[in-house]
C-alpha cells in the first residue's frame, strides 16, 4: 500500500485528507507542519501532498527532492518565483501542481479552454469565484487555472490579460482581458464561473463544489497515481482520465 | 444577392429576420403566413427560412422540394412525424433544421455533448429553460437539442431517457435519465442552463439570450450559407464554422 | 431538561437531528420508525419532531394528541387531508408544521410574501427547487411554502393558481398562475429560486442550503421553543423571532 | 403637459428618454451635452433628467437652481462631494437622485434593507454586478445604492463597511464588512445580485435588466412625478408607491 505524507496536515484540507486516505486504498506516512522538519516525512513517505502556505513551498520542494519522492501540491496563492521552484523540481522528481483536485473543475478547465479556442476575441470573459471567509488568498488557484485555460486557448499567457476587479472611473473594458471577481462570506466550499459574453448573448460555464470531501478525494487519488512515476510535471486531467 | 423568402413572416421572428437581412447582404424574396399558399414564394426565393407553426411544415416543405428551394426551419415543438418529414425532404433539396440559430447555444450543444461523453452517467443530468410568457410550447426547441446532444454523446437516443417534470410522489430519479423544466414569465429572450450534478459537485452549463436579434442574425447567416447546396440534412455548427 | 422524541428517527433528517440535540441543550426521549408503536415515546417525550412519511402522520398525531405532547412536523409531501388532521389536532395541542425549519428559507418566506404583494399580477412567479438524487416527492415542502406565501400576498390561495410543470402545447402562460419546477441530481442539500418576471426585468429570489445541519438545527430549535405552548398552530417565524 | 429636459440627450441613456417621453405623457423641452449651455434649457423645461457625467453635475445643478426647476439625477459615479451639493441645492428646489430608475431595483433596495435589517452580522454581505463593455464607472451606481440600504439597515454607513475586490493575500473576511465586485462584458443591459452568506446556507437576492427601455421609462415616470413639486430629496419609492 502507498504511504502518504501530508504537509499542513492540521488544515482544513490536511484533516480532510487524512480522514479519507484509507478509503482510497492508501495509508497515512504521517503529517508536517508550520515549525515542523518536512525532511523525514519525505523519507518515510512513498508520495507526499502539500496543501501549506507559499512561504513552506521551497523547503517541501528541497525535502522531497533530496528524498526523491513524488509531490501532490495543492497550496494556492502560489508566484511566478514558486512556479519556477516547481519547475526546478520537476527535472529531479514527479510534481502535480493544481489549483484544484475535483474531478468537476478539471472538465471545467476543458471546457473553458474549448470555449475560449472557438469564440473570437470580441466575446469578452469574466471568471467570479465565491468561498468561505476564513480563505485568506485571492483570486482562488482554480479560477487562476481556468484563467490560464481560455488565456492559453487564445494564444496568450494570463499575465498579460488579467484584470483583478475593479473600483473607480476604470474606463471602457479592454478587448482581451479577462477579469478576475473574488467573493468571501459564510461557509461557501468553493462556486466558480466562467462567463463569455458576446453581443447580445453570454455563455456562462460553472462549477459548485458542494463537500470538501471532493477535494480531498480528488487529492488522494492524484497521490496514488503520482507515486513511482518518472521526474517530469503532471496534470490532474491525467490522474482523472479525461 | 440572394433572396430570401420567409413562412411566418408576421411572428415574432419573421419580423426581425426581415429587418436584419439588408444588413447581412440578402435581399427579401416575400413572406407567407397562416392561410397563405406557400408554392409561389418557393419559386420565387433562393432560400426559405421557416419560423411558422408545426401544422404548416408539411405544405411548407412539399412547396420547398417542389421548387427544388433549400429550406431555414427554426419552427419549434417538432414531433418524430415532422422529423421524418424533414429526412425524406433532405433527400432532395437542403434543409438545415434546427431549434436555436445563435452562436453561443451552438457552441453550448458541444460543450454539452463533451461534457455528457466524459462524465460517467453516475453524473445526473437536467435541462431547465425559461422564456417569454407568450411561448405556447414546451420544453423549448433548444432544451431539446441540448438534451439530444447529451443523450447522443451517452451512447442512447433522447426519447429512451427523456422525463418532463415532476409532482407527486415520483420516487427516487433514475438513473441516465434527462429532466427537463419549463419557464416561463416577463419577456425573457431564453434562458438554458444544462446542470451536470455529481457527488459532491455540480457543473452548470448555460447560455442566455439577451436580444432576439441574435436569432435572426443566425437564421440569415444559415440561409446565405444554405442557398445552392446540395441535398442533405445540415447543422448551425456547420454555418458557424465550430 | 426538554426530552425531544423522534418520529422518523433512522431517515436523514432523524438522525440528523440526533446528532444535534445535545448541542443545542437538548435530550433524546427516544425514537420511533415504521413498523413502531408511536405511543409510548410520546407519553415520554416533552415535545416530539416528526421527519417520517405522509402516511405515518395520522397515527402519530393521534398519539401526540392522546399524550397531550406538543409535535413539530417536518414530513413533506402533504395533502390538504393531512392539513385538516394538523387542524384538528391543533385544537388540542401545540403543532409547528412547516416545510423548511432554516432561518435563511423562513427569511425568504417573508421576502417572498412582501415582493408579492408590492408587484402586480402583470409579474409572472416562477418557482424552482433542485434537491438530490433519493428525494421522493415534488414540489419540495419549501417550495410550496414559498409558493404559498406569494399566493396569499395576491389574495388568493395557492391551489387555485398552482401549475406543477409544461409540457407540449400548452399555450401561453395565463396571468396569476404560480408554475413549479422540480430538478433531481447528485448530492444537492436544496436550493429554491422564486422569480417575479416582468416587462423587461427579473427579481430573483433564492435560497441554497449547503449543509443539512442548518435544517435539523432548526428543527430542534422549534422544539425546544415549542415544548410547553398552550394548542395552536405556530410559525417558524415565530420560533426564529423573524 | 410637462416639458422635460434631458442633460445628456447623446448617451444611450438620454436617446432612450427622448423615444419614449411621449408614450408617457410628457413632451421634450430640448437636450444639452458636454460644451452645451445648461441654462437656456433649465428655463425651458418644466422639470429636467440628467444622464451625463459627473463633472458636469455642478453647473447642471447651478442651472436647474437658477431656474428653480426641479431635477432627476441619474448620472452615476457620483462622489461624496458631490451628495453634498445635492443636498445643497435640494434646499432650494426638488431633487431626485438615484442610481437606478427600474421598479424592480426599487424594490429589490427594499427586500435588501429588510434582509440586513433582520439577519444578524454573523450572515456576511457580497454583491455582484455586471454591466456591458461599455460602462466606464465601477462599482454601478445600483450596486452603492443597494449596498447602502443594506448599511443602513445595520446602523452603519456604506463607507464604513465597503470593500471593492479583493487580490492578493488579503487576509480572511472581516465581519461587516459589504464587499462588492464589478463584472464587465459584451451588452448586459445591468445584473446585481446582493448574496448573504452564513453559515451552511445563502440567501441571494438578485434583479436582471433586460432591457434598457425600463431605466428610461422610470425615468420619464420620476420626471413627471417630480414637476411642481416643493424643495427637498426624494426618493424611487416615492414615485412607484413602493
Amino acid at each position: 500500500m502507498t504511504a502518504i505524507g501530508i504537509y499542513g496536515s492540521n488544515g482544513r484540507m490536511g484533516r480532510a485528507i487524512a480522514t479519507i486516505i484509507g478509503d482510497e486504498g492508501g495509508t497515512i506516512a504521517g503529517g508536517v507542519d508550520a515549525g515542523g522538519d518536512p525532511a523525514p516525512l519525505a523519507g518515510d513517505a512513498d508520495v507526499l501532498v502539500d496543501f501549506s502556505t507559499p512561504a513552506a513551498l521551497e523547503p517541501h520542494l528541497a525535502a522531497a527532492v533530496a528524498a526523491g519522492t513524488p509531490i501532490v501540491i495543492g497550496t494556492t496563492g502560489l508566484s511566478a518565483t514558486h512556479q519556477a521552484l516547481i519547475d526546478a523540481a520537476a527535472q529531479r522528481i514527479a510534481v502535480l501542481q493544481t489549483g484544484n483536485t475535483s474531478l468537476g473543475v478539471t472538465l471545467l478547465g476543458i471546457l473553458v479552454r474549448e470555449a475560449a479556442a472557438r469564440l473570437g476575441s470580441d466575446w469578452d470573459i469574466e471568471i467570479v469565484e465565491m468561498h468561505h471567509r476564513h480563505k485568506v488568498d485571492a483570486p482562488s488557484g482554480t479560477a487562476i487555472l481556468l484563467g490560464e485555460a481560455a488565456a492559453q486557448a487564445r494564444g496568450t499567457s494570463l499575465s498579460e490579460v488579467r484584470v483583478d476587479g475593479r473600483a473607480g472611473l476604470v474606463g471602457a473594458r479592454t478587448e482581451e482581458t479577462i477579469g478576475f471577481s473574488s467573493l468571501r462570506g459564510g461557509s461557501v466550499v468553493g462556486d466558480h464561473q466562467v462567463i463569455f459574453a458576446g453581443e447580445g448573448e453570454r455563455i456562462e460555464l460553472g462549477h459548485r463544489g458542494e463537500d470538501r470531501s471532493i477535494f480531498a478525494r480528488g487529492a488522494v487519488k492524484a497521490a496514488l497515481w503520482l507515486a513511482g512515476r518518472a521526474p517530469g510535471r503532471y496534470q490532474m486531467a491525467e490522474v482523472l482520465g479525461l
